[in-house]
């Protein structure tokens, strides 16, 4: 399991510090929530290492050079709501990628329209997805209904997006809580890494329960 | 507009009183959330009209026995999203009815099980209803998927159905807050009264707006 | 139904990018909440397009040169309480004016003073209109007041004007939903875009009822 | 001021006891929220003293045979907005009355019907009160709406009568906290001891600088 | 009672126009939580006014040069826990003033140190204050501490003073909602207007009797 | 999966009516919080069927004579903070026996004790379980601690447990939200079902890719 | 530090249970909030052991025959605002008791009347008190007042007394968390076992630095 | 006890105006969350004075030239959970150094790697700190650790370390209120001051009765 480093509250000098520790022990670092001016910095220092900026994201993730990315045959399906969602989708989508799995995403099907959902759902299941991370904020109802079409443990993750009343994904998350859809856990708001470890973990085991067997 | 008497927070005899005080004015008698020690009382003290008791509405019905029922020509429909959530539906059609509406019930057709809602759902656009009442607890995501399917105003109508956090039709009424979908409004939790009312005043204006201009 | 574009989370790319997206497909874009620094970009991008800014209500529309603006004949009117819940009407009021709706809006009634309600609210009676919205922040007491005396459904609009122990329009939409009066939905704080649509879709559906009989 | 036992959250034998202690001391005691099955037992402990039992406002003043009632000439008004508001609004007229205050109450004149408000008021007026207490629940509207009308100063006194969001009288004190009107102040839902005697000491203060003068 | 613009939530044309309109009607504006940018332009375009500038307070009052102060003879005390709440205090007892009452303040007296208090609080009894504000942040203890050592009507003003789990003035407006103290009743956080305005009412309407009975 | 009907807040003929017709269905039916007097009446009805009733979960599970119990090579593991989570864990462990895991339970291992936690946890990973559900209420600490132990997915389940503030298990939701360890998600308050259907499909799904493989 | 039963949620065999295994291991066993029908059956189970019953605190202590008492010569003290916070209080006094310390209870001073606290509190302090527990309900402030007179350690102790707006121990507690006095800390509502076992830890650790430097 | 100076919420001159008054009273004064732009000003100020930047507590300590420090001999535990809780964690550290403790700090040990904590905890012991600091934002699960793991008091500091749901400290908050570790109390979210105060007044009794006897 990667440990990532939230960059959000730190000073720019702890985040490098970290880096490079990490670096030594893993041979990788992911950065999440970089702050902009962070990134430049990061680049400089670890000039000889590969940097990776994962704009939309919001993430940093530093290889050293003899890095080797291994593929665990895991298969995580990412799904957001709104245009709004795609940065904590992202997250969650880059965080199974540097854990080896081979992610599908699938952005902007809300509720509102539900027809736009179904055909990318159907196509989902044909790659044989065994975690599904859904995105979505204001009413929070996509997890739901994906749980309900599907029978693949679906992560809910809820993000900040709303306003008023059960704004910044408080509505979101209690009504992923409250879900009557089977097989739907969920993560705190705007956690995309958490959602991203939890599935990849789930479709990681599966694929080598399948490797294991088939030696 | 129809007065309606609501039982649950009134004594036996300031319920008898307002009856016959609003029987006296205008014929009819509505009474919501009638205390079921109540109900025989009603009977014995109005043995002489007509006592209509809904018992999954929670709610007692007492007409003139010259009163006389005016049909508006007003259509609502009215959606549950599960069993639990129908005696809010049913108070709420009620109402309508009494509003002189027709209201047709699609009752049992939560997220968690999308397919079986398309099609009641078509019957009630081929009766153009002019409001559609969509009651739901839990994750209250119903509303929000009805409003982005059809071209009526949508009333949300979150039920006190769940528990944990977010549990008391909370989660229900934040997540129809915060919802995507156009022409949904809200009315508080278990307010199958209000619902009603909203519903009724919308379809009847419509109806009326018909029948005038073909005369 | 308009599909609006909410300004205020996006990117400015975003925002031009699905704007001529729904140009291309209806002929015009509504955007809500524009970031100012958004509105000049908007204007050199599409300076081909009629481009009209709506300062209060911080919003902006663009029409193809050869939109054609349709009048529905569906009446609404818009109450404010005060000065500041002015924009946030404006947005309402707008919104309902493009879906062709005539909107006749009383500003600066608020409950403190409401002698200088009756004369316009009896006005707007005269106007018949078939949907009333009802902006307040504050103590939100202005929509019962409303839909106490008149026998038109009232789409109460909460405001996030409002400070201290429920402030940020919380009383306002709390004080709403607990309402005594007959015919009142609510809207989320600040969501003038929904209360518009919901008013536009009730006198829209009024006035076609009115007009198709009358053929 | 009157010191009141608070008896809802108390033993049968605490109350006896406090009221053995009060009614030594001063003459008089007055016991809140008294358990139904404390009456009784005061009745028969003190049965050679003066024992009053205020049905509605669930409060027992308890009198030594010699116990005289001084009039202060203090003048408070009571407005109730809905009839399952009276009990609270009777106990704070209750302890007003026992400061010696004259009491003028007004019941069932909510904001969903204002006509009924105005005529009562101006007589109110004409009484030359000196405070104010305006008891509601639901949607707290009706202290805004008094304390906009009268320059008298308003003591909003919110009740417990509310369901779903906002709910037990929540709804009610934040829309009161939130008034745009001048001169109301407000304690808290259910409080109407504390209603009743911040308006009587004022009412005293008025009558007494008043007779002080007069001498 | 004076109409007090609240410029914090106003554009600075707005807060000209509403002072102009005010100043014509009344001779005098009281603009509370000024802008800081909106100082300048306030003396510029009113210089021919007597524009009075109270830094702490965050208010500008200004006068018709013919303006003439009338002095009620009531007399209002205002008691302020901590130094971070002397601006709020401040507005409220420049309220009072402007309503006509002589006000005298006690700063820095907060419930950590009580022997701090009783000595000023002695001398404010022998002015015969009518009313007292007390403004608190934090634990919001002190309005409790002085209603229940002194027989004069409290308003307790709660200050958004406070971090943390019941910040922001919460727990100081909880505290003194849940008093033990006789006589206190509350306004909002922040609200030093609303707090002056009753406190004046209150000891304008003492005074009048007074003097009245005077004659 | 499993549908499984919720009895708490249902009238026993209803839990008759849907118990039989899932029996006629799928041969089996899991009813969950049934009420106490329901137990007999299910026992009575269905007395050709064989009727197994799990106290401490406070389940009811029906099964036709012909049943057929599939076991499907699933592991999951279930942990249990305090003797009072332990109604809560067992319903989660019954949904997944029900679901064809075999269900490993440590039950009584809080943080407070931490050194009672560890050995059993070793057994717990000895056995390959491939997801962890971990029940607790009041700080709701053990979840975050087993997951930052074991590299499998951890499913929180808070119970009601705990008292004044962050009481009935809201603290332990929140607490497990914030969760610094990776690869835990939530599931609501007591909502055993929930974790048993996610932790099985989890468990079922690794068990398919072993056995699929194999053949 | 004793192991406490908290009875309350537990079933009496559960209770019977964990205080027979307490017994055997440490010869004594505290049950708090014990059920009132379980009291009678301990005295039965446990008729050959010492049973104590601490009707106000709700809790019973048992001691096999040939317990030991020992005195620690820790001072600890246990305030409470009002008659209703007594039970608390006592429970906390109870466990600093069976913890080997000498516990002095002040009862009935709330800050509604100061000068009553005064005079105990000095005779408190000659006593060489260690740690003092305070327990309040409603405002929360005496905590913060004695917290600010005296040079003690003070654990607060909030009561679920309390109504309304920040009701059941919430004010309490957040006007606790937000004072502004030093050496102040708390424990949750009701809590009276956790302050008895803080403040007995303090006191303790005091005399035993007494005692094993006076060797 | 020292008076702490909180700078985060006043003016620079107040600042420098109570820091004189301090120094002149006790030759030292403690300034908290001192605004960065107040940092120089200080310096130059009090350029004479001996003046100490604490830059990761945010903090400044200003003696006089002749100010002597004393070591009272009290030895207290401050243990961090992040890197994130280091800042409020070494404030309460140099709170309690002021006081004449010795301080023994132990940072980044959080839950989700609970080996890295045994072995500190245990040097911690040895040195035989009387009371203990604990320092958590996010699940707040290390107090209740902690607490668990030794016999002394152990004070939960909550950081505002946290985000969505819960965030900003309120579930490290509550999760700590609710713990079912002995001996833990808790001051509010940030209040290092707090912490540090409680912390050495313990630590300082218990090393004033060590010497006290060894006299």
């Amino acid at each position: 399991m990667p440990e990532v480093i939230y960059g959000e509250t730190k000073e720019i000098e702890q985040i490098v510090l970290m880096t490079r520790k990490l670096l030594d022990e893993t041979g990788r670092t992911i950065i999440s929530r970089v702050p902009t001016e962070a990134i430049e910095v990061l680049r400089d220092v670890f000039n000889t290492y590969n940097v990776r900026v994962h704009g939309t994201a919001r993430a940093v993730v530093i290889y050293k050079p003899d890095y080797v990315h291994r593929r665990t045959g895991g298969q995580v399906g990412v799904i957001s709501a709104g245009t709004s969602d795609v940065p904590v989708a992202q997250e969650a989508a880059l965080i199974a990628e540097e854990m080896g799995c081979e992610v599908t995403c699938i952005y902007d099907v809300g509720v509102a329209g539900l027809h736009r959902l179904l055909e990318p759902l159907r196509n989902l299941l044909t790659k044989e997805v065994d975690a599904i991370i859904v995105a979505a904020g204001m009413d929070g109802a996509l997890p739901s209904v994906v749980a309900g079409l599907v029978p693949v443990p679906v992560i809910g993750l809820p993000t900040s997006i709303g306003y008023g009343m059960g704004g910044k994904g408080i509505a979101a998350l209690l009504s992923m809580l409250q879900t009557c859809a089977p097989g739907l856990s969920v993560v705190n708001i705007d956690n995309g890494v958490g959602a991203g470890i939890t599935a990849a973990m789930i479709a990681n085991r599966v694929a080598r329960a399948r490797s294991q067997q088939s030696q």
